[in-house]
């Protein structure tokens, strides 16, 4: 299932995109799609939606982020080696962690909006995964997928000055207003057989910057959501931004940052495409 | 005022600490002392607490954190010259941000669990700011004292092997289940009329361990406020951790790291007491 949320900013109501196409309204179904529907939610909706039994919603003007309010944005650092490569990093031996305030998540389309003094706004094509159940202490890999509501789009933007020029954590760079668009869907894990062979690419007005596959992650998700659980509880809700391939303005000499009026798209196989407006 | 949550995990009732000792339900005011009631409801709750209308609440067995789901946890690094010097690092020319997982967050009192293989799990007392208004952009830090909610104590937990010796940001020391102690009360700020002039202190088994007073901070509430909001979009609820004084156990040789069994104690100056077992 394709899900999402549809309406004004803070007053979406959660939808489904059949296959053929049309969009249908979730809100008999549930309030939204939060952290509590991912828990217990997701067998009853298929019932529903199976059933044939849900309204048709007309004039979608706007996506929003398809979860509201996660309890947590956790992000993996150099996962793909070619990333790590070009930002002049080392390999990481373990997987890499720091963290997203949980109201940078927008809609895939909303715009981006450039910090104020920014000189260095960059771009991050990224495979979220989005949780149902609550990891703590996983004994393997083997436990994680189970515990995967489904895949979205993410752009985990970031302000490389704040980021690593100014002391402290990578956190500083990462929680700017809007620098987290989401979705447009959150693809159910059963219909993405394989998220460990899904191409992500990224343009910059319609210039091609990354174009990379989540085969070449250094750390695998299932290996990343027992390695996160060793060290917190993931509950239902939470996303989980796995990393971006090569390809980042930092990486590339004489590539410009993003400046107000440019445009981004971001595509994953299966997942759908986004569209941002730097301003 | 002083408020606080009282009642078991998950199932806490709002609550409010009279001056006379005595207990009473805020359930007829508000559901809970939650991001959306601290944005906009205090001031009705004076007016009902004024009016001698609340009933009391008997039978109080466990207190919970003083804030229901706060949206982030945001944490200021070495934020005390001594206790900067005692870890070995520079005096940071600007505040250092790093982030805690929003479910760290429990009752004062509740066990403090040493994640399993740990060996350097450590304390921190911090004086804890709970907003009610929103940040962002701050002209200057005069704005930022209309937007705090009140003060309470946290005891910032940290794993000091995942925080320094794992590879990446602090965040992966930061974030274990139960890591962040809130409360035991949440008070309001026209209570402490000088939030910058407060003794901190902390205690293992009885034994002194941290000593400080805010007015040692390098930077004070409100800048670090202003700061913030040059980075991040603040919302009503969120915790700022504003940083530990000298005393932890990295910073003293021949002190051991907290093991099963361990209790600490926390106080700062009028906003009363923590005391949790390690398990």
């Amino acid at each position: 299932m394709k899900l999402l949320r549809v309406g004004p900013e803070g007053a979406e109501r959660p939808a489904i995109l059949a296959e053929d196409g049309t969009l249908l309204d979730l809100s008999g179904v549930t309030r939204d799609i939060d952290p509590a529907f991912l828990a217990t939610g997701l067998d009853d909706l298929r019932a529903a939606y199976e059933a044939g039994e849900l309204p048709r919603i007309q004039n979608t003007k706007r996506v929003g982020a398809p979860v509201a309010r996660p309890g947590k944005v956790v992000c993996i650092g150099l996962n793909y080696r070619d990333h790590a490569e070009e930002t002049g990093a080392e390999i990481p031996d373990e997987p890499i962690i720091f963290m997203k305030a949980v109201n940078t998540v927008v809609g895939p389309d909303d715009d981006v909006l450039i910090p104020r003094g920014s000189t260095k706004t960059d771009y991050e094509v990224e495979l979220a995964v989005v949780l149902k159940g609550r990891a703590r202490y996983l004994d393997s890999p083997d436990e994680a997928r189970a515990l995967i509501a489904g895949y979205a789009i993410a752009n985990d933007v970031s302000e490389r000055e704040y980021q690593l020029e100014r002391g402290g954590t990578w956190d500083k760079g990462k929680s700017c207003e809007t620098f987290n668009p989401l979705g447009p869907h959150l693809v159910t894990a059963d219909e993405v057989p394989d998220p460990q062979n899904l191409g992500l690419r990224l343009w910059v007005n319609g210039e091609l910057r990354q174009d990379g596959n989540t085969k070449n992650m250094i750390f695998g998700i299932d290996h990343l959501i027992w390695y996160l659980s060793q060290f917190m509880v993931l509950d239902p809700g939470d996303v989980i931004n796995t990393g971006t391939p090569a390809g980042v303005a930092m990486g590339r000499p004489g590539t410009s940052y993003l400046r107000t009026g440019d445009v981004v798209e971001l595509e994953i196989d299966g997942l759908g495409r986004q569209r941002q407006r730097l301003a």
